[in-house]
């Protein structure tokens, strides 16, 4: 199955029009105005110098590359001649500071000139990776050429020194992310050379000898064993989800089952061990991490937003393998949930981690330690600005490309994997069509599809909550549509409450709401403390409603509190007195300041 | 009301009796040899030199006077010659490297003799408490005066330094212990000024200027308020006990009532929002501290066997401004728990934190992080030999004085807090008289009280967990018992499902089990993981029996719990199954090797 591009697809209303439309207006600027005031883009200029301000980190070539990536798909589907100007002002101090060899990196430009390729700890291919994810993606949005010539030219330095000399301080990616590029620049310029050099990261990451990455274990930078050996997923969620990223593209490419293989047990791994229900991966903060199996701590939760990303973004590629609804799914659960969270609602603040609950209290444990023994806490509202900022320009570009993720094809049918409002032009039966879709998902589960151009094969994923009577096949339901003749479906919206597999102990007892694939979560805004004894009733109906000062809907439920007890431990009662719980969507958590939050709760 | 000594006291039989007996044959000896075989008795002789092995630590000296504080109490009650002549050689060692000054600290005599008194940090005056409590113990055990004399002199050096000259480089103890050991030296001597030195340091502490304590903040130590404006629990779990023990003898002595009051306050603050449910304090690890309020988590519960005592110790000192049965439920509720927990059931081997959960599975968040971002998990076993082993012989001298726990009395009653099987001799109405208790505590709730020598009033504490309709005056029952004539109490022995405050947020929607003053819990050994999602039947009745293979209680119970999941999350259901629960008490935990435990249980 081939997906269908951002490029054929257009949003013209509805939930995620309105997302895209804050993006356009707010927050790729939000985004490049910190970039320009950290220097980010000045650093671009490679003559910074020891004693000047704004060092360049060795991370900077990265943010940046994903900023210009989301302002090549912005452009792609509306012209800004702005932010082309900017890209193009970009490209020509790339071009102007490229070695003669076709290296550049800032960091190892103007700090560590004399260390390139020797640090296996300091993202330099990571950086390589993104500046030519985003050259394609410029290429492709604009027809201009010069941007890819020049990472043409950095990919052939890089595969001349790691695949051809082998002279280099380390043999795979610290962090990977150029794999997946790799195959994105062979797909765009069929130079043979790029596929082989990502099939060569590839096939030598877990190899005897990898060098060490900044004192982690070898699981950290999944460098533990080969990756066609690889069964579990561990270490760096991020790391991980590029690397199996870039597993799924070698694997499509070189038609390698074995390595596909490994791929669908690591994706199975991920969704059925170690995924927050709101999509999220990484539990755990030291090392940025996985946990073992079940280890899904709320409060302390990692659920990086590029985590969140990486997860839909390997999901998607899965799918190239053909249809099979439980990569949509997951897709839903991210977009929804773990990828929405990381953004305010008026699009210009971040969450670099999306914790599942905020205890306040859990801070108190700092009173009386010293700063290096402080607990590690997510951040309890987002953040405008900060240091390690890849999170806010992988927001960018992956909902810029939010089209990608729509409908896939393949020789007989166009496969609808994400409900959304708008065109989709595709090719079938011989001749050019275009699927009109209109819905208010998630609001309501109805879709209503029609196609111009003649008839067609639609195939639609049924989503996993969907309680109506669908004949699927993988999760998907078959339709023959005739040209102009609406197809109407409805998977219904239905507020659930929702149990985690009984081995996830942090969830124990517990369950989360939701309402077709959003989670839903309580905020001491709205609700009285404490909300970790608050029981929501589980025989009682949920109301829907408009939240009376958020733009988004709310819930209202019967539900339960425990009087406080005269003493700490006191035999236990049953004299609850009723109350009625509010929740919002994750996703619009902490948006009105601090305040405690949990996504997974008592019934009775 | 006058504590009634351990040395008025014959355990004879039942429960504490079987305890004090491995104490004798088996705990003493083997702390005894652990802290042979690390130089911790070799290095009284203070001749150690830079290149040798078996470098001293600042805190030996405290872990060697502790075990000699226990071996004091231990030949009290029955004559120990091999104890006694390991005290008389260390007594001999100190005097011999005891300084023309009366100074006497290993540590600042081999190690950084230039340094003494200017350390806030080294824990040198908690060594020289340590060592003043061993010296009272002893010469009040055997008569013997060297050890006294000795401690009076290094006493008497200290009071010279910090409050006569002043010209040491702290004001006030970094490791709080000397206060209440001075008043300890002082009851025992008369010396006033060892109680005035006492005061100025409970006086000074938390006033302004005070050192830094290893870069922590002044919190952490105590020394954030003047003691008597500190309302709230803070800090070093251990260190806080010691304070406050200190400051409630401090203000009895003196009739301080503005510090007695700081002491009730802060006492409350512990066992309403800060002690576990075994009687266990300390939250964090970072720290060894208290959290905020209601931060009591289970897995990673600090729990110092040494905090448990010391909160023992602060309660007996509150019972001497009169009886109040809050503090015997809590030395009651320490005893069977947190103290109890503390040693293996063969008494060979210590837990120097005592968690309230082992949750395997957490242990993985560890395979992918550098050793110094590693999670904090308390150990799962007991172990024989740790190096910093403040807790072994605490534990030894806190059971051999156990009976200093039992009886309290004043001018018209003799008070009973602890129920045990044995004799204690008290006075009343001018003339001898000897309380003779019989009971299978807490297998039974029945006691049986005989006194002889005359009638005698009598007051027993009613547990707080007793559901029987006794009369009682601030928690104790009033009797006026006739000579010779049994009184024979039942309190019952109630198993009942025990909630914790709504506003424990790691406690929320799970009740313990608790059968009298004995906490249980589920190992995975007897029951089916995972535990975290058993769900014992709120309306059926517990058996109670004997352990099939533990030399302990169990009970079991109907339960219920839910099938493994076709995925992570899925729509609540009902379909649980149903299975039996197995509880042993949570002393017993861990002799059986690793395994899941659990205290706090889910209900259905």
């Amino acid at each position: 199955m081939e997906p269908i591009s951002y490029r054929q697809v257009r949003l013209t209303g509805g939930f995620w029009k309105a997302r895209q439309d804050v993006l356009r207006r707010s927050t790729v600027w939000a985004v490049y105005d910190r970039f320009v005031e950290t220097g980010r883009f000045a650093a671009f200029r490679c003559d910074w110098k020891e004693g000047d301000p704004q060092k360049p980190h060795f991370f900077w070539d990265s943010d940046v590359a994903k900023w210009l990536e989301g302002a090549a798909y912005l452009t792609a589907v509306r012209r800004e001649p702005k932010l082309e100007k900017i890209v193009d002002d970009t490209v020509a101090l790339i071009e102007k500071n490229q070695g003669a060899d076709g290296y550049f990196n800032i960091y190892f430009t103007v700090v560590e000139p004399e260390n390139r390729f020797t640090d296996r700890g300091k993202h330099e291919l990571y950086c390589a990776g993104h500046l030519m994810e985003a050259a394609v993606a410029y290429f492709e949005a604009t027809g201009k050429r010069r941007f890819l010539d020049l990472m043409c030219r950095y990919a052939d330095c890089i595969y001349e020194r790691f695949y051809v000399r082998r002279d280099t301080g380390f043999t795979t990616p610290g962090h990977e992310e150029i794999e997946l590029a790799l195959v994105r620049l062979y797909e765009a310029t069929g130079t043979e050379r790029y596929l082989a050099l990502a099939k060569f990261f590839i096939d030598r990451r877990g190899e005897q000898g990898e060098e060490n990455i900044c004192g982690f274990p070898p699981n950290y930078g999944q460098s533990h064993l080969p990756v066609r050996r690889q069964t579990e997923a561990v270490g760096h969620a991020v790391r991980a989800a590029y690397l199996y990223c870039g597993m799924a593209d070698v694997a499509r490419q070189t038609h390698d089952d074995e390595l596909r293989a490994a791929c669908e047990t690591l994706f199975d791994d991920v969704v059925t061990r170690k995924m927050y229900i709101t999509g999220g991966i990484g539990a755990t903060a030291s090392g940025e991490a996985f946990g073992g199996p079940y280890d899904l701590p709320n409060a302390t939760a990692y659920s990086e937003s590029c985590a969140a990303i990486g997860l839909a973004l390997f999901a998607r590629r899965m799918l190239r393998f053909g249809p099979d609804g439980k990569y949509g799914d997951v897709i839903e659960r991210v977009l929804y949930n773990g990828f929405l969270s990381s953004t305010s609602l008026d699009g210009r603040a971040f969450f670099y981690e999306n914790p599942l609950a905020i205890v306040p209290e859990l801070a108190r444990r700092d009173d009386s330690v010293r700063a290096e023994q402080r607990l590690h806490l997510p951040a309890t509202e987002r953040q405008a600005v900060f240091d390690c900022s890849c999170c806010p320009p992988n927001i960018v570009r992956f909902l810029a490309s939010l089209g990608d993720l729509v409908c896939g094809e393949d020789e007989e049918t166009l496969y609808v994997h994400q409900y959304m409002t708008g065109t989709v032009a595709f090719r079938q039966k011989g001749g050019e069509r275009v699927l009109k879709m209109t819905t208010r998902y998630p609001e309501s589960g109805r879709v209503t599809l029609t196609v111009t151009g003649g008839d067609a094969n639609v195939a639609v994923r049924v989503p996993w909550w969907c309680e109506k009577p669908f004949e699927t096949v993988r999760g998907y339901a078959y339709f023959s549509v005739r040209e102009n003749v609406p197809l109407t479906l409805d998977f219904g919206m239905p507020v659930r409450l929702v149990a985690a597999d009984p081995r996830v102990f942090a969830d124990a007892g517990r369950c989360a709401v939701m309402r077709g694939p959003v989670v839903y979560c309580m905020e001491s805004h709205d609700n009285e403390a404490p909300l970790c004894d608050v029981r929501l009733d589980r025989r009682a109906a949920f109301r829907v409603g408009r939240h009376p000062t958020l733009p988004v809907p709310q819930l209202t439920v019967r539900a339960w509190q425990r009087p406080v007890q005269d003493a700490l431990y006191a035999v236990r009662r049953d004299d609850f007195v009723p109350t009625t719980a509010v929740l919002i969507p994750y996703y619009a958590f902490a948006n009105r300041g601090t305040a405690a939050m949990q996504v997974w709760h008592l019934t009775r």
